[in-house]
């Protein structure tokens, strides 16, 4: 009989006597709890284990030297690798891919063990294959499961895992079944990622730098580069090369406050635009059973990027606006009026234009209530408040809410041009100015959406929803797929 | 033997049979794990068997058409309802109501099975019983439990469920004790909401549309429409009617921007006025015993979104007044006033006030703290930030930086006024302005509260609200009330 | 026999031994669940009692007079505490700590019963032992676990425990073991803080108020003041005595705007000045292994809170700088300046300054782009936020991003006094102005960083912080240290 074999008759019996929380045992007396062994006591190693004493286990650590291994938690042994492997069926291996050489040396002291891979790299592709898979190759004999490397020493030893998702893979389903045992024990929800050939990418997990903001930012910023090259064009040097004069300061503030909005409202309708273009298909191939096209999968994906993208664009727009008057170049010009004013002696008293006061506060108006819905639409976006809201109180937000906003924000770029759109000088250059480009895009997507709301659109796209299916868009009748939710 | 000992030994028989993880069987070889039935592969039911699969147990799918019902998770199975429904205790029912016709056919399939009913209805009251009181009726043989239904597809798919909050009801008790096993597995925290009766109303939550927001949005929506209409009358008809002005462009902004602030003024106070009532209740009667009245119970129940609507406001109130300098009309004002002064060719120096610079930084002083503190209640109302803040924390944050945030925000009021309260010409058509009206509910919770605050009257009241009650409180003194808790 | 019959003989042999979840019982008929006593009806028992039910426990009230104890919840029952006490093993202590005399006269009934101590105090230090000591001290036949205590009646009403941490202390394993089963089944995520002398600790958990904020706020009270009255002297006491003007007035708001900026640039760079220092002690020493000085180790701890002290003041800076323009102050002096141009009659136009207009524009643009990244600092640190970044997200947010905003709100400080170091004027009583000094520490941990940053240096802390310690560091070469993470 192998140790091995002793081991998996420990682990059952263990669970047979022991339920998941009563990890108590009367095999170890010392400190009452069921045995785990940690390799390493680095950072990671000490924090790991000290979670795991007060979570009611005993630890032991397996060291080269475990007489002058530096401090490890209290209420824990150190000992040597092999005894320390002894003592526990389950091992948690915190130490660099770089050393696991020792751990092919006493290989045989780790047969039947489950070997928890809690390492990580500094790059990705370091290696050719995952850290998990060549230490399975290294200690064939055990059931290496590749999981918590996902968690810092610092969250460890705050005792910030509440809730926390645990990600495991293994070839061994009793292995897993083992560990996820211990991660429920320390607060986390487990996840199974399925066999060990899943654990390059969880090796890759915390590498990674905001890949699903990747896609939004280039569209930002390329956003961002063309309108203010268009703006730069068409204010700063068409200044400077018709008229002569210098009002290159302006690239600035004066420039970057026009672009902002310009970004911003098309990024918002950019983020609604897939919804509208996803229906429209629907609505064509009579289905919801088809997959989309990739791209609008993708796409689809990024939506709640996209428009954090857009809000960080919008809040920037209002700060800028915030801080007009107390720019010098407009304060000079406010100076310079008024003192024509006087100079020129008119004497007509100085005119107050109705109009212009009513379309100018309108401007303001609808951009502040803009504002306001697009903050609303980013704090529901915050995890914990979303977490907290029902499906139809989500949908309601971020749908109807959505829309509504950038309803409001396009009427807002509307005004602004409402009475320039027909006065030759706009079209400098034979150019377009920003803010009409900017309104294209939006008000495609509000004449799509109007047309999906007739209530004849409307009540086919929810049957569709439903599952219905339109007869021509199968050969085969399938009727009955409308009975799933 | 004592109870004691007798308690040890059933933990112990307790976790001898089956771990609470460790579902595992010997039963179903196949993928390892306890099997799993659900019917339907619909959206819900492919992200519900794709994440049972994730979290170690087998998946097999009931369809009428086995080969041809479309695309199901690798590593689920699919067979008829009746193969599928034999190979597994548990059954999750993720069909639509409309379609449960055929689970009756089924019946003596389903004999002493677990049907757990996913489905949701589109609106409140399409059915005039709850879907799972149908099911049960339809399928007498075997036990439904209504639950999961709040999960989203999209959450399933994604793996949002850790510690997330899931719903059951049902008649029977080892039913439900099963299902929340494979709850707890899927890293939901399980609420038992107790018998089958009560799945109308589990089946009612999904659809509910901010319930708690209804009377403070009413509340909100009330007093905006009451304080626009008398200040559109006292200052936009006054002027007409009396100066012959039309000043009807200040209908937009600055109106909006003295009907924000007052009203919410109004809605913070309304936000800690139950507190105080309830306290003069607690006083009056004596006890802590006694229920408040329903009305009270309500008020309270919803202050903190009372609370948020009134940042709300004052957030809206900040933009307007940041946005105020660059209006037409008050640059129009400003130049005007300029030109008049150049005009009249004063030869004085246009002489600075003292007291009014102090009167109207004081003003914006007040304002602007103010809004900083309501800004650190709305951050601490968030469901994460709160969730970190011990009792203690809570409560001065809650109590102690509320009421000082009114006061301030009072006393801001209080300035605006401060040299207008004697003029004849605020009291236009005999009517007070609104920033008086709305100074009234904060000063009676101020001077309540600073009531409560004497050292006599607050002994009193800590000592009732830690169980003591006045002797003649009751007919039959009943002292040892006061230790508990 | 059908498989259905053969299925529920399984699901009820499952719970006659009692699963994890499955604690229900042939032993308690009545409401199925495993049988849990509650001593004292008061908000607290009330409250538990009914998430106890709710999660299919049966509970037992232990009451002075059973049959009019008040409400308690439906299902429940109460009887005496001698005979709640002998219905189960596990009593929940809801009772004052001055009402614990009647459980040393009924202790012969607790003999071996699991006491669960949920008290707390009214202040810290209010009795000379813990409550739970005490309680063990009265009972010395019961295995008293002190815990669950941070919860509040109302979190328990409402269903609020997802995800929560319970702590648990206590002298007996099997006790603490039975007692997180029930934390668990309520949702709790458990702690153990290991024997009952830690129960001190857990009681004076509720009662702290904001340990962590204390030597952040008395730094950001300490600079605030400083500047306060260093301003105050240079600018207005100056203005009075040299000229004989009162600008008292500036106090308010043009003072305060000043003291902010300054006092959020230096507590900015004060958040990372430790990291700083850190990395520079571990170069000297040539390893990681040896611990930081306490200072050093208390001030990296409160960073967060540093840093969010930071963003509150420049949250402040930022608004009050938005209501610039529409002070008396400051319109009454661009009138005067206005009305002075007119009057002098300048018959050159009034002149426009370009390198101004950059200047001011710069200023402007770093200060808003510096306020979004701080907000942007702060939101990530939500709790809610944070726990969604991977580890290197979160990496790069709070130091690399953090830099960046050092960097550029530093830049908008040299910007602003760019054209003021030379001028004598400056120097008032020559006493540097207070946008120099807030210069230094910034300035400072700049370049420490950008020396860290260089190629050579950077190497080796990187290797330091992968566990290399450099030769000399110790008298015993432990190279081995090295393999662990």
């Amino acid at each position: 009989m192998t140790v091995a074999s002793k081991m998996s008759e420990e682990v059952k019996m263990e669970s047979l006597s022991l339920g998941p929380m009563c990890a108590a045992g009367a095999a170890v007396p010392q400190s009452g709890g069921e045995p785990l062994c940690v390799f390493g006591t680095g950072d990671l190693g000490r924090s790991l284990g000290q979670r795991l004493l007060q979570c009611g286990y005993s630890v032991v650590y397996g060291s080269r030297r475990p007489d002058s291994c530096g401090p490890i938690p209290l209420g824990a042994q150190a000992l040597s690798h092999a005894d320390a492997a002894l003592s526990a069926s389950l091992i948690f291996i915190c130490v660099h891919r770089d050393h696991y050489g020792f751990l092919q040396n006493m290989a045989p002291h780790l047969e039947g063990k489950v070997l928890i891979d809690l390492s990580n790299n500094l790059k990705k592709g370091m290696f050719p294959d995952a850290n998990a898979e060549y230490l399975q190759r290294l200690v064939p004999g055990a059931a290496v499961v590749k999981g918590l490397n996902t968690l810092s020493a610092w969250a460890l030893q705050n005792g910030l895992l509440a809730g926390k998702q645990a990600f495991l893979c293994g070839d061994s389903a009793e292995a897993k079944q083992a560990v996820s045992q211990v991660c429920t024990r320390l607060g986390l929800s487990v996840l199974d990622k399925g066999s060990l050939s899943a654990s390059r990418e969880l090796e890759d997990f915390p590498l990674q730098l905001f890949p699903q903001w990747r896609l939004p930012l280039s569209i930002a910023l390329g956003l961002t580069a063309f309108f203010y090259f268009h703006l730069l064009i068409r204010d700063v040097i068409y200044a400077y090369v018709e008229n002569g004069k210098d009002i290159s300061y302006r690239i600035m503030i004066s420039l970057a406050n026009k672009v902002f909005p310009i970004v911003s409202l098309v990024m918002l309708s950019l983020c609604y635009l897939p919804g509208v273009i996803a229906a429209f298909i629907q609505l064509y191939r009579g289905t919801k059973y088809r997959r989309f096209p990739d791209w609008l999968d993708r796409w689809m994906l990024c939506r709640k990027q996209i428009g954090l993208l857009a809000l960080g664009f919008a809040f920037l727009h209002a700060i800028y606006t915030f801080i007009i008057p107390i720019r010098y170049a407009v304060r000079h010009k406010l100076i310079s009026r008024v003192v024509d004013e006087v100079r020129n002696n008119k004497t007509t008293p100085f005119y107050f234009d109705n109009t212009e006061a009513w379309g100018t506060d309108s401007f303001y108006v609808l951009g502040i209530l803009g504002f306001f819905l697009y903050v609303l639409l980013g704090l529901t976006s915050l995890p914990s408040v979303g977490a907290t809201l029902s499906w139809r109180e989500f949908n309601f937000i971020q749908s109807k809410l959505g829309h509504i906003t950038l309803f409001i924000c396009t009427a807002h770029g509307y005004i602004y041009g409402w009475n320039k759109f027909l006065k030759r000088s706009t079209y400098k250059w034979y150019t377009p100015p920003g803010y009409m480009l900017c309104l294209i895009v939006p008000s495609i997507v509000l004449v799509l959406k109007v047309i999906l709301l007739l209530p004849c659109v409307d009540r086919t796209l929810t049957r569709i929803r439903q599952g219905w299916e339109r007869a021509s868009s199968r050969d085969q009748t399938e009727p009955f797929k409308a009975n799933n939710v």
